[in-house]
């Protein structure tokens, strides 16, 4: 049996030209522990974004159907130089109904269900996933399931985190994003103190309706103030911070320094001795540099934070329990919301990259690949 | 008996005003395991530096026999609240003859030696030291165990680090330093690989002269491949930047990362998965803020390294180890050269505060308070 569907592609070549294109494909019959999904639904994450858009320059870029051709800037395209000529599929995660199975026990059982998957190459009709980190649905309609690996995992993962290394309490920069609003519910429901930073009113709105104690505002005037405020109250010196650019992180560390220096009985020229320690767990902001000024001592780390090797390191128990938390709360405290939903050719209209790209709070896209 | 003698203090007021002098001052009897110390030499150390020079203007300072008044810009004001109006003494390290004890056997064993101490106030004619962190020199001179604490301990807690992390090579910046010398004496001896980084031809050819293997010259046109190339040849993963500002630490993370994606099979949106970490272990530069470009995925961490917590971390026992080695190897590995020696007025001259605060490498100072 073959089995024939649409799928993205995306390809960067050596002189800087970047094709992201639909096109028909034929998917092999799955063996061993694999099944074959129908995809259903996609999401358009951050993580996504790296390989389909970068930072080329879609305003100049030749737009067809189911195709677009754009510039890729430097250092951009020598900072991706081990891809360059390759042919690319892309989307971390996705949701659909099991078609065909290996020979596996685990694959059999999946017949027919309707699961969650991460193939690596959602945007498309089909694909092959391996059954272990299939995620058996129920009654929850794809679209409900579609986000239900890399955000729940990945909010689950900061708390996992911070409990490893003692922690009570996280800062979240970004915080109102789907990802923060489920961090969110996680930490109201495991007694984590959360300090949220989020840049607009109605962001403060949205979380404080969702029940967050600590919400500061950093376009207002007395942002420093009011995270310092937070974070003697929760005790927060832990924090992630998906943004990356900028001086996000180093704002927070400051906050946390003084703080901590505020609580010393006698001066130090290094500093607090208090532990301050930044995950960098994307990179949203990708046209600045990290700025870090001298001006938290040397007590601090600021270190990047990725979902696979925190799993590899958290063991198959721990990951079992996470994910048997995410199917039993999905319609709650994991579920996602779309601000549109686009089919592949959709992709990859100027409008739809335009919008996605910039990766708004609250504004995620959906991709349903049979429309 | 009332021990009187000359002592250096800094002051930093609130409106911004910095004040170095030197004054007569008392010293209390020492009690338990104290120890009173006639100081004869003490090392500037970048360490030093924070709190005597930080970033002020001694350009324009007012200068009188024993005293200079300098201004502190901002935000090296504020950011230093925590001692504004405060008096402190001075100086880490120094070494000099025990005059009186305390009760205790271990102080009393110190009387009339000559020692290694870490006082705080060694920029002084007379010290208050704990027995517990004095190193008998003797037969060395007061000068050449003037250094045999900050550096000795910082190099060899180097190696330690890396070995505590399950590194089998080290990255150094800056390293033709003092204390980049001794670490490479100490690599040596320990078959640790070390792929030194200096900025000018003549310690390319110091350290070579000292046996060192991988010296890059990071003002050669070629320096990113030649690092890259003693990167792959070491497998060195983690490193040491005492510069902190600008792109140090960001360029050896990227040439890291280099190295480890030519090893991948497979292309990652991720960049490797091969850990890259690089602790910043000074401040040399307080201009410049550290940048981190986004080009080297999320597997990489930066992290202050201090030695007192390294220190507690490491334990009593490793410590012990570590500062016999010191004593036993003060002439050779752990020796210090000085380029000018200076009294506590000559320390509060134009002339010495415009060049030592450079901190520029080979030439450090030594105060001999007695002159």
């Amino acid at each position: 049996m073959t089995t024939t569907g649409k799928q993205l592609f995306t390809t960067l070549t050596a002189d800087g030209q970047l094709t992201l294109e639909v096109s028909e494909e034929k998917f092999p019959d799955p063996t061993g522990n694999q099944v074959l999904v129908k995809m259903e639904a996609a999401p358009i994450n951050p993580s996504d974004l790296a390989i389909l858009t970068s930072a080329a320059d879609f305003e100049n870029a030749e737009y067809s159907e189911g195709k677009v051709v754009a510039q890729m800037p430097e250092p951009f395209l020598s900072g991706q130089r081990s891809r360059h000529g390759q042919r690319l599929p892309a989307g971390n995660e996705g949701a659909g109904t099991v078609v065909a199975t290996g020979d596996s026990d685990m694959a059999k059982a999946l017949m027919g269900q309707r699961v969650a998957c991460v193939p690596g190459n959602a945007f498309s009709q089909y694909a092959i996933a391996d059954a272990m980190m299939c995620l058996p649905l129920g009654d929850h309609s794809a679209e409900a399931g579609a986000s239900s690996f890399v955000n729940p995992m990945t909010a689950l993962g900061f708390v996992e985190t911070a409990k490893m290394e003692g922690h009570d309490a996280i800062v979240h920069l970004a915080a109102a994003s789907n990802l923060g609003q489920m961090l969110n519910k996680i930490c109201i429901e495991d007694g984590m103190k959360l300090v949220n930073i989020v840049r607009r009113q109605e962001h403060v709105d949205l979380l404080k309706s969702q029940g967050a104690k600590y919400v500061v505002n950093s376009s207002d005037d007395d942002y420093m103030s009011k995270l310092r405020e937070a974070i003697a109250e929760t005790g927060a010196f832990l924090g992630f911070d998906p943004i990356g650019g900028g001086q996000n992180t180093d704002h927070v560390l400051k906050a946390m320094e003084q703080v901590a220096v505020k609580q010393m009985s006698e001066y130090s020229r290094y500093g607090s001795n208090q532990d301050k320690k930044m995950y960098q767990y994307g990179r949203l902001d990708l046209q600045n540099p990290t700025i870090l000024t001298p001006s938290y001592g040397l007590q601090w780390t600021v270190s990047g934070w990725l979902l696979t090797p925190f799993l590899a390191k958290a063991g198959m128990e721990t990951v079992g329990k996470m994910r048997a938390r995410v199917q039993q709360n999905l319609g709650t405290t994991f579920a996602s919301s779309y601000k549109a939903k686009v089919d592949l050719e959709g992709m990859l209209t100027k409008e739809a990259i335009t919008d996605y790209r910039q990766m708004k709070t609250g504004e995620k896209y959906l991709v349903t690949p049979w429309g």
